[in-house]
């Protein structure tokens, strides 16, 4: 919910082209290069249109890597081949060439990252169009390896293309995947590089440095070769000299792209080496001006094209961008994360920080600042950050390692549990944990971080929901957790709807009274879920019904005789922004077990019972019953009749 | 519990070299390497001692690691200087090294794998000399980087040399980690590859080639050098060399060694090529035969070399071995699941099965036999795997995957979380599940597998208590389950102690009654939970405690109806082979909380609550108050008072 609203910065009226002078541009009499050329800027106008509507979404990558899907799909890709983008990310590149070509309905161009409309980042179930689901780096060779051994166990041939980011090579799954295609022989792969420099905010090479990415690639026995990746008359022959001349071999094209190609202000020219200054347009929505100017750029090169093709500019439609709200007053938990981060380090010194390539999004920016010989940038590698820290750790130091919780908790599932059997001390910040941002997809919605961390021995789990509660929640994982720390930082800034305690203290198991109220206690963590359950709360005040709102930071350890104490005999409902399974509630449901007298039949949960949907916040919050109505409608039927 | 005890196998009267003579070996006027070759083969006496009294250990790659090992301690190391095995599964060639040094008590020498001994993979808390915690794979050279990067920020400069597998390899995180240990010119590492060229039980080169391994490390920025790892006169000049020639570099020397190195019949001479036959030596312990044979190889060769050097053959020290029980009539789930797996896929063409380097482990020898074209070897690359799996399950097949249950839940645990958003079916078997064996400790003792799977949306995860039960899971699995599956097995042939239920189908959420009782309901799934509450429950019995003894098979999916209605009011423990959070025992609580009039506080919990111990099964069942008379004393305590 953001329940404070204010007009949102975007562009007013919004420009795309229409179906008709996409069908104009694929009938084009003209070389498929060029034709290819003039394909890929109207999708780029497209792109630019569907990422404004939605107010997100990575127009870096998209147009880095959109001359290479428009020459894959008009002239490259045969019945039963497929393509995917092993980085997911660029999803917009690859809609707006579908829509193009008719193979996704028109309209879908209004629902980018809405409910029922096109996901964030790619997913069969919703749209069938595509071949896997991606968003998670470096599964996408093995993922290629798996259709064609499967094609092949079924007699078919066919060749799967699979796109990856420059960045993304630096995940292990990615070598991990070449060496079997190679003996294999899995010919039918090709693996095209959007070799565009340039990873989330920075350049690779100050982030972490591929070296002599051919000679690698060579090394485990598939055949390299590179060409400009946003010109298709480089693009078109090097391809296709590759796949002459390795028959046998599974193949890589590095295609040398720009990040933002086509918009000038857009791509890197002038972002000094060094990594002091960020590139600006990885993700987010462009603001009016930037709007405006991008596509005047794009406008002004497709009418040249077309000019010189014989052809008359394209007509361009238009249509009035969708209000935005923003949060009047929200918390900013990751910018207060980030602060208070690096003040404890001016004064502990064992404290190091670790990041995977996310230092804007983790909000390490002041930490390095402050202390840059202490901050350990990674790269896209997260089990080898873990490792590395699990070391730091047996050497007396404090590391504290980031990343979002979806990938935090899973991909170095294993390394972070070799760090605890070890009884040293890491502290693990997730950010854009829980259902928001709905707009990223389910591949980056983490809310299945409790469960996947909570078994590991000696660790604590903290979600803040405000920004002075993230303060403490650090500060009591530097100065007084026993072991390892999961701190769960909502990242979308976020309107509580109500005044956040000031407790100079946690303590453990146990949290505070957000609102009184003797008929039923709403427990729940993080800013998301307590500002619906008090908002809720009010809607049932409404009804005659009040619910305390209990903010119970702690995911694991929940203080039983206190909550117990708390509730008094009225029903609890714990609200989980995560899956049911593993969630805080299992942990509510076992503390309150432990207490004697308790009624079990007096605890019950809402939570997330399938994967997330994508969507605006409040659609999808509303889409799995977490919002206040939801909430409110909820407990009003779970209570028991009143006398 | 191993309940009923026949005589094992082993031999009878073991030797050891003693510390006496250990001092003799080190003290000796010779040449470094002359002295190096008879040190190690002192200590390979040792291995075998301590193997063939732990009754289970890796010989063939503490054998083919140990002259390594030998070096390195003896002639390379020096103060603040860090060693350690990335595999871990050697760690008894370096436990009789550093016990002939003294660095450890030598009646440790006793203690392999035994409850407060030497674990069977090194643990920094129970073996303060070890310096970090391995037995899960790739994570050595991270590791490196953050001990060198965290000396180089206290101002200390110190070398870590780190041992790897050369089937450790195919992890993605070895290749993860080497670019940035070049691009930060960490030269204080050097790698040494234990280059034995078999994984598991079969050649490297048959399971996923290494390719030329040499030219990828060249690629990746780090200098590499290739010696004889089995002599010392190779060993020790290349590793200088090599030192002297890259300053400036991180490095890696390529060792090539025979498994099993120092005993003719255990090195691999005649295996052929084709992955048909199996390495013999990989874990285990040898015969009494085998013993007899290796043991006066040995000597012979220490006798000769120490004569060569003027000096009198080595006095060894006898001690009886101990009795060791093994269970009369076990449950084999493993090849249960094995025979039934071939046999499903006879009929069903849809099935195709992925391993990862553990066929024999998994039980996938013959499926391997019967369905070789649907059978895929992925090597010790867990990530790699699943993903391919996910791809396949696109087409319309139906993957099952294998692995140990400890990797399986982790490793791939982002991959498998993508595979299940995409709505298709995968089963995943994950075998070594649980405290048992107690031997190997708790890299591979899973018991966090519950609930880093337990939130994965649509997946069922079963845990059968018998051989037939095995196979009717798997037919559950393969042709009812709507969504992914996994299953999870008991590795270690179990007597179970009753005679295990015989009924035709799983229905979702319910088990059976192995045993009636008023008193108290014991819930429970596998061999060893259940025999272990059956033979607790017939304790109690004698005390006039009468317990039911539910087999609960399902560990997600619980139907509280049915328990609630079979508990019938009384008080319910849950037996968890598993931490608690996360375990079947929420599950259990969730689902009873869900019915009406069931009192929280009837509800117990016995689970693993902390880092699993190391020793024998029935060591370890009690130490973590999970054996039969834990349970009953358990049980008995919290019974309400009986009028």
């Amino acid at each position: 919910m953001e329940a404070s609203v204010t007009r949102a910065g975007g562009p007013a009226a919004l420009r795309f082209v229409p179906l008709a002078e996409l069908a104009r541009i694929r009938a084009l009499d003209a070389p498929a290069a060029d034709r290819a050329a003039v394909f890929a800027d109207a999708c780029r106008l497209n792109v630019l249109y569907m990422i404004a509507r939605a107010g997100s979404g990575h127009i870096g990558s998209s147009f880095s890597s959109i001359d290479i899907v428009s020459w894959l799909h008009l002239e490259v890709l045969r019945e039963g081949e497929r393509y995917y983008s092993s980085k997911g990310h660029d999803a917009p590149s690859l809609y707006s060439v579908l829509i193009a070509l008719g193979r996704l309905p028109f309209e879908k161009l209004e629902g980018l990252r809405r409910l029922g409309g096109l996901p964030g980042h790619p997913d069969v179930l919703s749209t069938p169009q595509v071949v896997t689901n991606t968003g998670s780096l470096g599964m996408g060779i093995s993922k290629a390896k798996g259709f064609v051994l499967a094609d092949r166990l079924a007699g078919r041939s066919g060749r799967v293309f699979v796109l990856t980011g420059d960045g993304e090579l630096q995940e292990g799954q990615f070598w991990e995947s070449l060496a079997s295609a190679a003996n294999r022989g899995l010919h039918e792969i090709t693996a095209i590089v959007d070799h565009n420099r340039i990873q989330s905010d920075f350049w690779v090479a100050d982030v972490s440095d591929l070296g002599d990415l051919q000679r690698k690639v060579e090394a485990f026995g598939w055949a390299v070769g590179r060409c400009d990746g946003n010109d298709p008359h480089s693009l078109g022959p090097t391809l296709a000299g590759l796949e002459r001349g390795a028959p046998d071999r599974p193949k890589l094209l590095i295609a040398d792209t720009l990040k933002g190609a086509g918009v000038s202000f857009m791509e890197p020219h002038g972002l000094p080496p060094g990594g002091d200054e960020l590139y600006a347009y990885h993700s987010g929505a462009p603001s009016p001006d930037e709007y405006a100017r991008a596509t005047a750029e794009i406008e002004e090169r497709l009418t040249r094209r077309l000019e010189a093709l014989g052809q008359p500019p394209l007509a361009l439609d238009a249509a009035e961008a969708p209000a935005r709200s923003v949060p009047a007053d929200p918390q900013k938990l990751v910018s207060a994360y980030g602060k208070a981060l690096a003040e404890l380090a001016d004064t502990d010194p064992r404290i190091v920080a670790l990041d995977a390539d996310l230092l804007l999004d983790t909000g390490l920016v002041p930490f390095r600042k402050r202390h840059p010989d202490r901050f350990f940038e990674c790269g896209i590698a997260e089990q080898d950050m873990v490792s590395q820290a699990g070391a730091m750790a047996l050497t007396g130091l404090l590391p504290v390692v980031h990343s979002f919780g979806c990938f935090l908790s899973t991909r170095p599932n294993e390394q972070i549990y070799n760090q605890c059997t070890e009884g040293t001390k890491v502290i693990y910040a997730g950010s854009l944990v829980g259902l928001a941002p709905g707009g990223p997809g389910h591949s980056h919605q983490s809310v299945r971080d409790i469960s996947a961390l909570g078994a590991m021995p000696g660790m604590s789990l903290l979600e803040p929901a405000s920004e002075h509660e993230t303060r403490l929640c650090l500060e009591w994982a530097v100065r007084e957790a026993p072991g390892s720390v999961y701190i769960r930082l909502v990242s979308v800034p976020w309107e509580l709807g109500f005044e956040p305690h000031r407790v100079e203290r946690l303590v453990p198991g146990r949290g505070n009274l957000v609102r009184p109220g003797a008929d039923a206690v709403l427990v729940g963590a993080g800013p998301v879920m307590l500002s619906q359950a008090y908002a809720g709360a009010e809607l049932l005040s409404g009804q005659g019904i009040e619910c305390a709102v209990v903010n119970l930071p702690w995911l694991r350890e929940v203080d039983g005789a206190w909550l117990a104490d708390l509730a008094a005999g009225a029903p609890v409902f714990c609200l989980d922004n995560h899956y049911a399974a593993g969630g805080q509630g299992d942990a509510v449901l076992a503390a309150l077990a432990a207490q004697d007298g308790v009624a079990v039949a007096s605890v019950r949960r809402l939570a997330v019972d399938r994967v997330p949907e994508c969507g605006t916040n409040d659609e999808v919050l509303h889409a799995h019953g977490l919002d206040a109505e939801s909430i409110a409608a909820y407990v009003e039927a779970g209570m028991p009749s009143r006398v």
